[in-house]
């Protein structure tokens, strides 16, 4: 049964993945699928060229990030973000069609490092312990220290909701993180010689589900997050470990 | 450990949520905790007069909330919604003080129907399997037919994550929903007599999760998303039932 996202969501087929949905990306289970090319449109027809056009353009989303990450996408105005950035509005639209453009091109630069970083833990000779131990820090980390980069994320997946130029990029990045945990599941299995009862992905839902309440959670004040954090995370791993 | 929604995140002690957070819903498990009145503004000062303003309310609530649902709280203006609701705005702003209230306000009066219509099932005489038959159905009804109602509140949720007016709104229905799913995995707990393999916390994160999934693959065109949801809801159940 695949899903939206090209995954099958109940019981995996591995060989499916592994042939299918796994490309560009070397893990001990195959090379990982990072993304399909988008629609060519004229500004993205420029990135093409590894020149000026495309570091000028990181530079520029990472001071636009800085603009969308305080304010959010409805209440950010491409102004703003020219002003943050320190340009002129002419220039940005030069590097960046729209809002909705630069939006998703900051979501998925700053989510595929997060989703790379839980990847790399698959391909090196880690302890189940070990594994558990650094999946779980790199999960506290994307909550008490780039909590504005996944808030970004999912403000991009609620705007996917109501704006279909944002389909693409968010069904992109929610396969991606989906096939990451898919490989994350395995690996433990794998290590712990033991059967997850959650299918990789309900594995996932829960994953996501746990990050937003956490982020909310750290958003709203709530104190020690990342212990509370830690501590559901250890729980949800001792299942499979 | 109680979390910033006020409910233990790990082992729920069971008279905890009975005496503190469950009231004015009567459950088998006790009465139900509906909602914590907000700080009163000038517009609400007025809802406690039970009259034509609380009616008429609603109804422009209605009206506004096809408005939102169609394009969002980032593109929907007051003046959108006066025209859908066909009132001036000066009329508008009567009911509601601005677009966060009215947004506030639907999602509230929406998703506390879905909520007592989940919650009412735990009052009924039902087997297990009639039991989880019934929950797939309101889930899937809700994935079908309601999901503008749905997708307001994850706008509001990813709002509250920029805009602090949400968060007593977003909060208290995120405690709401938390809770039913407690009260659900305890009641299927004692009528199964097994133990759920997951914590309620961790299980409502994995039906949020789910929910998101499936309310944005119908969003993005995907075929029998009813029948795929069926499916992971009953692969859920099963480990508890």
């Amino acid at each position: 049964m695949p899903n939206f996202i090209g995954i099958s969501s109940n019981t995996v087929d591995r060989a499916h993945l592994l042939t299918t949905s796994y490309r560009n990306f070397n893990t001990p289970y195959g090379s990982y699928f990072v993304s399909k090319p988008n629609r060519k449109s004229f500004v993205e027809q420029r990135i093409n060229q590894p020149n000026k056009f495309v570091e000028r353009r990181k530079e520029i989303a990472d001071k636009a990030l800085e603009a969308l990450a305080k304010k959010g996408y409805a209440k950010t105005s491409l102004r703003d973000i020219a002003a943050q950035a320190d340009i002129s509005l002419g220039s940005l639209s030069y590097y960046f069609e729209d809002k909705s453009a630069l939006i998703q091109y900051c979501t998925r630069r700053y989510k595929r490092k997060f989703i790379s970083d839980l990847l790399d833990l698959t391909t090196k000779p880690l302890s189940t312990k070990e594994f558990v131990d650094q999946f779980i820090d790199i999960f506290v980390h994307a909550i008490t220290e780039d909590q504005d980069v996944h808030r970004l994320w999912y403000d991009s997946k609620i705007q996917s909701l109501f704006d279909e130029t944002f389909q693409k990029t968010v069904g992109g990045i929610e396969e991606e993180l989906s096939n990451m945990v898919t490989v994350v599941i395995h690996h433990l299995e794998s290590l712990s010689g033991k059967k997850s009862p959650t299918s990789p992905q309900q594995a996932y839902w829960l994953l996501d589900g746990m990050f937003q309440h956490f982020l909310m959670a750290g958003m709203f004040g709530e104190k020690h997050i990342d212990k509370k954090l830690q501590k559901e995370l250890k729980l949800f791993f001792s299942a499979v470990t």
